[in-house]
């Protein structure tokens, strides 16, 4: 079969032909429908993220996959099943987070991201998963299932930033998403129905098809370059909830400053190493009186991609043909890395079909 | 009847005489039996925070409460019951905050807080309060009443913390309380059954009775000159909660490094302005990737201090004996509220008895 790799220290995507996997124990054989591509599939290709498999000089692309089960293999799902798999697996042998279904709360060292850090992904025509790591999800949105674990990142965001306000009344009504790339956008259309005002942080000039979106979906574009985070709370409002999704850390800080009281920031991205100043004293202060909050989170368990197909199946059909800006066969699948062009929002490699 | 007080500009706080107060509708009359002094209490007197009721020039002490009721006056208390009174009161009329009984989540300009903000506090022989926000405390624990309210402050922190955990199985063992004033240590006595090791921070050379104490609760002494708080992790252990009680800017970034994944910080401090360099990117990147969490936490409510008066309840004797430095009669007052001495460690003022 064919797959999409990346070789250590090569820099750039390869198409490489592999056996097709055989399904162990517990685990399905899963015909590739379609794979996303996102910043860190870039990360792991520049090689400044993730890793190859022990032993191995390459590692396969993708981890936002969905595929059809072609070997259910005694597991309990059936041939022909449309599932979207999970990205953490065991690294040796079995763990607590595993085993209590919460891979993503795992510390680094006790887990291995598939298409990312120490196992293959899913951006081949076949792959094998444990059954337990594979969602189902309505053969409806197949097209659309590879936004599912993107979706499932917000999902668990979410879940946490609502649970550190779960001891006392918490109804909140404004939302800020940072971040106008393809995350911070489905992001936005999944809040919708949640809060009354959204906002989207973005530093793009008009035209520009991502204002376009954050329009379309009521949400009001804020120019980073015309009003910093920590200027929201005075030109706009105080937010009830940010998200932040640029992996800018003075982000995560302005945060504090852009919370509306008993508000929280949910932190997402990864920065580097970065030194700079913060009115320390201010933050901290904002942080007591007003019982703000930050959560860090990051990847997702089961229960966030099942919320996830649900909100994926909700999103406009308008939002989805407007985001999805390209997908591509393996016989063109370069394109689906190229970014170069401010028109690319979301974009995904075509291996199969139903 | 005699209160303390202290006078706009003054400085110092003063014996002043006043009518004795009488309990309108929903109010009961409460003997004062002994006022706690802290922190807040010198910002008070210093003039730094806080302020005088609306049209007056003196405001009455004393946040840290207990007496006993002198007249129920048609409320469901009765006569003799001891109770312990919350801090912050309706300033015009009701508010949602206070109708579902979460003052402590009211922000600023909604709440007068007494013997703080824009209401007289309870360092006086009588005070009346609606019996909303009268706690009953068994009348064993009478002379230790005023701990209930500074131990509700870390029941409400301690919630918030788990709250913010509860999306996922948390068990923590590991915590680190930022601070041995008298708010730290009795952190430290609080914790002492949820968490298997316990550490407590503080800037003090032995021999020093608050490390005595903390060594006593079977917690770890650690000194921030030879071990800063973003090094614990290190030359310790990585925290999974940090209780922050110093007020001190950087303790609030640092404990980002302090903690453990999976972790949580509670800040308390109420620092003023302070710029200072912090490396952003890599606290950004910890927050996220080890799925770490902060929370401001300030003031508390009723169902607090309910499980406040059953923590101070649970105390030990020699604990209490040794927190507890001095307790003072009207005829000395000035003496609780004398902080120069490294043997200071928990005052009250005595104003009745039993």
């Amino acid at each position: 079969m064919y797959a999409i790799a990346v070789r250590r220290g090569e820099g750039s995507p390869t198409l490489v032909e592999k056996p097709r996997p055989e399904p162990g124990p517990g685990e399905a054989l899963v015909r590739t429908l379609r794979v996303g591509v996102d910043g860190t599939d870039h990360e792991v290709i520049a090689g400044s993220h993730g890793g190859c498999p022990e032993g191995e000089d390459h590692i396969v692309l993708g981890h936002e996959a969905v595929g059809v089960v072609e070997d259910p293999n005694g597991t309990g799902l059936s041939e022909g099943d449309v599932v979207v798999p999970t990205v953490r697996r065991r690294p040796n042998g079995s763990n607590g987070y595993f085993d209590r279904g919460e891979p993503d709360m795992a510390p680094a060292g006790r887990y291995h991201e598939r298409g990312i850090d120490g196992a293959h992904g899913f951006m081949a025509e076949y792959f094998v998963s444990p059954a337990e790591h594979l969602v189902r999800c309505p053969a409806a949105i197949a097209e659309l299932g590879f936004l599912v674990e993107p979706a499932s990142i917000t999902e668990k965001a979410i879940e946490h930033a609502r649970a550190s306000r779960s001891a006392f009344e918490w109804t909140p009504e404004s939302a800020f998403v940072l971040g106008n790339g393809s995350l911070g956008l489905l992001t936005v259309a999944m809040l919708d129905d949640a809060f009354d005002r959204l906002y989207c942080l973005g530093r793009r000039d008009r035209p520009d098809p991502t204002i376009d979106i954050v329009e379309e979906l009521d949400a009001t574009y804020v120019d980073s370059r015309e009003t910093p985070v920590d200027e929201v709370s005075a030109v706009h409002e105080p937010m009830d909830f940010v998200y932040e999704a640029t992996g800018y850390a003075r982000h995560a800080f302005e945060t504090i400053e852009a919370l509306a009281p008993n508000g929280v920031g949910a932190l997402l991205g990864v920065p580097g190493d970065w030194e700079f100043e913060v009115d320390g004293g201010t933050l901290h202060r904002e942080f007591v009186l007003h019982n703000k909050a930050l959560v860090g989170s990051v990847n997702s368990g089961v229960r966030h991609f099942e919320r996830a197909v649900e909100s994926v199946a909700a999103l406009p059909e308008w939002f989805t043909d407007a985001l999805v800006t390209g997908v591509y066969g393996l016989d063109e699948f370069e394109r689906a890395f190229d970014v170069d062009d401010d028109t690319t929002i979301k974009t995904a490699v075509e291996l199969g079909s139903l």
